[in-house]
This record gives structure tokens, C-alpha cells and sequence, in this order.
């Protein structure tokens, strides 16, 4: 018998925001793994700290920030080899995503790697993207509106286009792409209806209006906008 | 002293997938309010109803599903009066809410008519979108993916467009559409990489390729297509 793979939502850093079923399986995990930069904490397990347990076997996978793919993809292949050896074994492994492991999460490159070959369980999370819109009291989307997610690293014209068809947008990995993307607003009439919100539910939260948003700004933020006039009534 | 309007996130319907702010916040109300079809039990309630104090006030707000609109305002008008009068005599209240309170969930008309006269806290939740691309174990989006989230009452050239425009897709509120939306996704050769989920996470899940999907489909449904065919390596 293998053991189960099991993804496991966090939320976007306050740990009160994991679900009742992610801390049960982090409780429960002997074997934890997670993400890390380079020399760096892993903000993912800073989350679940609290629950994992003192004698839980740990897979730190090390995942370089480099503008090539091919290093990061090296670090999965090894993070995948480690944590396949511990399936193998008949243990579940527990792996620490940050938000929701299946949007824009690294959890999916695991998950590609090993899902042909055990089982696999994943626990959604909160997305940044709804504990954004919660603090910073801004209703996301109702009705018949469309709502779309854009990566703030693609182009004007792209960010643009996709902006100008849909009633609310969030962007996503805002980082040093702010001035670029407050030009693309401030050409739609749209920068007044812009919030920057910045490490949503942690003691660093920042909220505030795009105007006054830090350029550059840090890779987890994101800029939401609604362009309902009608407030829900 | 006036209480807070509290907007608790219940999640997609398994009671684990609540949060565990959300637990605490409802195990902690004196009052609670929650939307409710007529003569139907709730469903927000029974997400929660293993936390709610049997000693708590309860506010239902039965919303009619009709065609006008009127309707369903004349309800949130007497919800959020009730509701009022519960905070202005310093009692917090917790609004029982399915999914997330701001995604299209029904907490955003209270939200419209309470907002700017009480102090708010609003629980994300997982959305039916975490939830049902987690069940289905597929993937929503990666790296520079953009996301679309859209109503199946749209009309089918919006549709169209906007999917067109996507690399994934969530088309929300299925019901009667679901032929038509099979329609605009067959066009561009998209039904293979769709899949309908109905009722993700609770006892009466069903999980199938969009070929096999029941026609007319329950309100409670959904669709997911990713176009993605690198599997994130």
C-alpha cells in the first residue's frame, strides 16, 4: 500500500483562515513538505507551524527565483523523487501550499510529477483573491458579472484587452509591474476603483488605494478592481 | 455601543472546509441570520448548523427565486432591518453565507445595505471554484494563466468571446444553460477538456465529462475547462 499525496490548502497566512479539515491533516501528517526560497523561511510552513507535528519527517523543497524555468523544475524533480520515496514507504505526505494549491500554486508541479503514480487528496484554501476582497470590504462579484484573474507580468495590451471585458479583475504577482499596470488603468478610467492590497490577513497587511501603492511593489500583491456602479441592490 | 455584522464564509458545503475563524465565529453568535428559500431549509444553515448555540437568536431571510428582482429586495430590505435592530442593541451578528461572502454570494445585498452604518468583518471562504477544481483534480491556473470566471446566463456570443479569451474557465450557475454552453464550447473544440461538477464536496457530488452532464443541470453546478496542455512541468 502507497501512501496518499495530499495537497494542502493554508490560506493566505493567517492561520485561523486554514479550514478545519487542512489543520486536521497537517495534525496528522509524519511526513510534511513545502516549498522554500533559497535561505529563506518558508512562508508556507510559518502557517501551518502551530499544527505540525514535533516528530513529522520534513521535505524542504528549495525552489530558485530565476528568470530560466529550468532550475525550479530541477528543484520539483528532486522535491518529487524525495516525497515519491516516502508514498512509496506507505506514508502520506502532507505538502504546505500557500492559498489554494491548485491557483497559481507550486503544489501543481508535485502534482504533475506524482498524480499518475498514487493518490492524491487535495484540500482547497482560502485564495488570496477572496481574502483580499474580504479586508479590504470590497465585494468581488455578483450576479451576471464576469470576473477575470490576470498575471500582472503580461503584457499592456493583453492586461488591457482582458481588463476593458470583465466587469471585476484582480492581478495577481503585482511586484515591479505596478507602474505598468496603473498606466493600463488610468487609460480605462479605472485607477479610481483600484485597491492595492498587499500580504492580505498577515500583521504586514497593506491596504490602500492604487494611487498611493509602492512601486515597486512586493511579488504577493494584487490589485483589485470592480467597476459596478450599482452597490448590490 | 453597536455589534458587528460578521460574514462568515461557510465554504462549499463540507463542514470541514470551513475555516477555523468561521467555526469560531459562529460557535461564538448570540445571533445569526442566514438566507433560505421558502418553505426549503437552508442550506448555509445546515453547513454550519453542528456550531450554531442551540440558545442563539436565528434571522432567516427567505428569499424568493423570482424573475423580478423586487422581490428578493423587499427580503434583503426586511433581513437587513432585523439584522439592524440586532446591532444597534450592541449584539454581534453572524450572516451565514455559502462559498465566500463576496463572490457572488447573497451576504453582498446585506453588505449594500448595512455596510456604512455598522462596523463589518467579512470570513473569506473556499469557493465552489477551489473546491470543485480540487475534486476533480484539475488544476486551474499556473504562472501567467489568466482565469475567467462567468455566468451561464450570459449570452452565448459573450460567452463565446470570453472563453475564447481564457486559458481557464469557470462558467458558474449551470442550470438550464447547460446545452447552450456545450454548444459555444463544441464551436471551439473545448467540450474534451470540460468537466461539470455539481454539488462539489457534499454527499451528492457528481463529477463528469461535460458530455455526460444531466440537461436541464441543478443551479448548484459548474463547469471547468482548462486549455493548458503542458502539465506545468
Amino acid at each position: 500500500m502507497t501512501g496518499t499525496l495530499i495537497g494542502v490548502g493554508l490560506g493566505p497566512g493567517d492561520p485561523d483562515l486554514m479550514t478545519l479539515k487542512a489543520a486536521r491533516a497537517i495534525g496528522a501528517a509524519d511526513v510534511v513538505a513545502y516549498p522554500a526560497l533559497p535561505d529563506t523561511d518558508s512562508f508556507a510552513r510559518s502557517i501551518a507551524a502551530d499544527l505540525i507535528r514535533p516528530d513529522a519527517h520534513e521535505i524542504v523543497i528549495e525552489v530558485p527565483m530565476t528568470k530560466s524555468r529550468e532550475p525550479a523544475q530541477a528543484a520539483y524533480d528532486l522535491g518529487a523523487d524525495r516525497i515519491a520515496e516516502a508514498l512509496e514507504a506507505g506514508r502520506n505526505v502532507a505538502v504546505l501550499c500557500e492559498g489554494d494549491p491548485f491557483f497559481y500554486g507550486s503544489f501543481m508541479y508535485l502534482h504533475a510529477r506524482l498524480a499518475a503514480r498514487f493518490p492524491v487528496e487535495v484540500i482547497p484554501g482560502i485564495t488570496s483573491v477572496s481574502a483580499g476582497a474580504a479586508r479590504a470590504a470590497a465585494p468581488l462579484t455578483a450576479r451576471n458579472e464576469v470576473l477575470t484573474v490576470l498575471p500582472g507580468p503580461l503584457d499592456s495590451d493583453t492586461l488591457a484587452a482582458r481588463i476593458s471585458d470583465a466587469d471585476s479583475i484582480v492581478i495577481m504577482k503585482v511586484g515591479r509591474h505596478l507602474a505598468r499596470i496603473r498606466d493600463v488603468l488610468d487609460a480605462q478610467g479605472l485607477s479610481d476603483r483600484a485597491v492595492y492590497i498587499e500580504r492580505a490577513t498577515l500583521s504586514a497587511e497593506r491596504i490602500l488605494p492604487l494611487a498611493q501603492a509602492p512601486d515597486p511593489a512586493p511579488y504577493f500583491s494584487l490589485i483589485l478592481v470592480t467597476k459596478g456602479s450599482d452597490p448590490w441592490l
